[in-house]
């Protein structure tokens, strides 16, 4: 657990549990592939934001914790898809579910995932904006996941296109995390709108982040190998810049629209985007996004968990990992 | 349009129009994926049965729409999934979104359809039933699809195994179909229960029907190869009845379990299957569905519509396609 959670650390456990709980099954396919997914850990960033979004009115545990293990679950099944799509064998240095059961169970993984989640959301029949937002989430999710792929080797694409790709695949399933806690408690939109705008920030930042990681980490410092968006043609934002402004933005293109990359060419490129300042620029505008998400806080009730959330913003932009 | 559903011609042309209006997008390759499978047609069973449902407690056209939509949504989803499991090159004689986008856009169009029904459902909220029935469906849909992988090749399976099998994956959904709509309108449970039932009996036969299709029909009328059931290492009813009766079946169990069967092995091992009074006694069990499915539909209002549902029950066997 994240040094940052310690005040809901036994709410985190209890969430924990009901995961477990949920992915209890008959079959041991169904039983090893959930343990599976569930001890190859993560941050269960989403499920913490829930629950801080819940501490702002009338926190009550019963009532977020069904709703924080589904945006985790949500979350879940749209890693497992990923790595069909994305072919990859390891992430959190674990090996993936399509690496040790295959393409086809990890499909359907995916979507039994999806579908546990819906079966805890039938609990909030009386609050109706929470599978509103939730399914709204996840039809932009898909779209853009499929806008990633088909935008994949496009060195045209705009700055503007990028925002909206992140918004979609990871800002606003974030900035549902933040929202909802606080919607299953009954707070009014002046408690859980500032928090969506909250979550909607740290979102964007923390897959600018991500993006900046993937050409700068320690090879096994994330888990995965690094400039892996360069070699499956995803263009992100470091790119994008170096694309407008360095010198080698030619040689650059070249490179970033080749389909099979050799090694060398990957490390060509992930030198020319690090040596035309595009990383600094990428995490300025990631510390924008973090500052916006602070104004945010500052227009909720001044509690403890106001803190912690700042704190938490702070952290996705430091992050390593 | 089947000639069964010549009666509610109109509501399903509004369904059809309500599908459109759904999957209408701002991204050329969401609304190319989107019409290729509108275009790619289906029997529009599951809208159907919803509309047939529904007469029968004060049908209300508005009310059903979106229920009548959702399940053909999910419906589409999980035919897109299934053609990226089996990989699958054309179905119902025309390529697959596999074949035309490959995996990736495949795997996020499945989620996205899934996403996309998930935006109807919300529109229930009063009716509590809805989500719950359809969120256990889906789960279960899911792990139907899951077991079938982790039980290929199986030759011990029992009979008792595959109807739990294909209750998941088919009948379960059909039984929402026929349950829902009346659901929808307000019906209380001595109306959509023996619905439900009637959908079950209907949904078993159905799956026993195209097991059976796919080891007898001739090349050219699935729109799909004959025989791709053994070749997956799928185990179906007829296939499960030969493994214990026929005199071949040393040999039979010998070419199941291959996972690469040649051309000459599957025509072989179809042989066996066709020759011991297979296909004929899986027939007389679906038939027996049928039979329990009619005896359904006589629990419920003396309505014309009670006749068409139970010719859709004939069809359900009858069917070449």
């Amino acid at each position: 657990m994240l040094e940052l959670f310690v005040d809901i650390k036994d709410e985190l456990q209890a969430v924990e549990n009901e995961l477990s709980e949920v992915l209890k099954a008959d079959y041991p396919i169904l039983t090893e592939t959930s343990t599976h997914l569930l001890n190859a850990g993560g941050k269960r960033l989403r499920p913490a934001l829930v629950l801080f979004g819940a501490k702002f009115y009338q926190f009550n545990l019963e009532k977020v914790m069904p709703l924080a293990a589904t945006l985790e679950l949500i979350h879940m099944a749209s890693l497992v898809h990923d790595d069909v799509v994305d072919a990859s064998l390891t992430r959190r240095g674990m090996p993936t579910v399509k690496a040790m059961w295959g393409n086809r169970i990890a499909t359907h993984i995916g979507s039994y995932l999806s579908a546990k989640s819906l079966t805890l959301i039938a609990k909030y029949e009386d609050r109706p904006l929470i599978s509103e937002v939730l399914s709204d989430t996840s039809v932009q999710m898909s779209q853009g996941e499929i806008i990633q792929i088909s935008s994949s080797f496009d060195v045209n694409q705009s700055i503007r296109e990028y925002f909206y790709r992140i918004n979609c695949k990871t800002a606003l399933l974030i900035a549902a995390s933040a929202q909802l806690g606080a919607v299953a408690c009954g707070a009014p939109g002046s408690i859980y709108l500032p928090l969506r705008r909250y979550g909607h920030n740290v979102g964007m930042a923390f897959q600018i982040t991500d993006d900046i990681l993937d050409m700068i980490a320690e090879q096994g410092q994330l888990g995965k190998p690094v400039g892996g968006d360069l070699r499956q043609g995803i263009i992100t934002l470091p790119v994008i810049y170096a694309l407008g402004r360095c010198e080698d933005k030619k040689r650059l293109a070249d490179l970033a629209v080749k389909v099979h990359k050799s090694d060398d060419e990957v490390d060509e490129a992930l030198e020319i985007v690090r040596n035309c300042g595009a990383i600094e620029y990428s995490f300025d505008i990631a510390k924008k996004y973090i500052a916006k998400a602070k104004a945010e806080l500052r227009k909720l009730p001044d509690l403890p968990t106001r803190v912690t959330m700042s704190m938490a913003a702070d952290f996705v932009c430091a992050r390593k990992f």
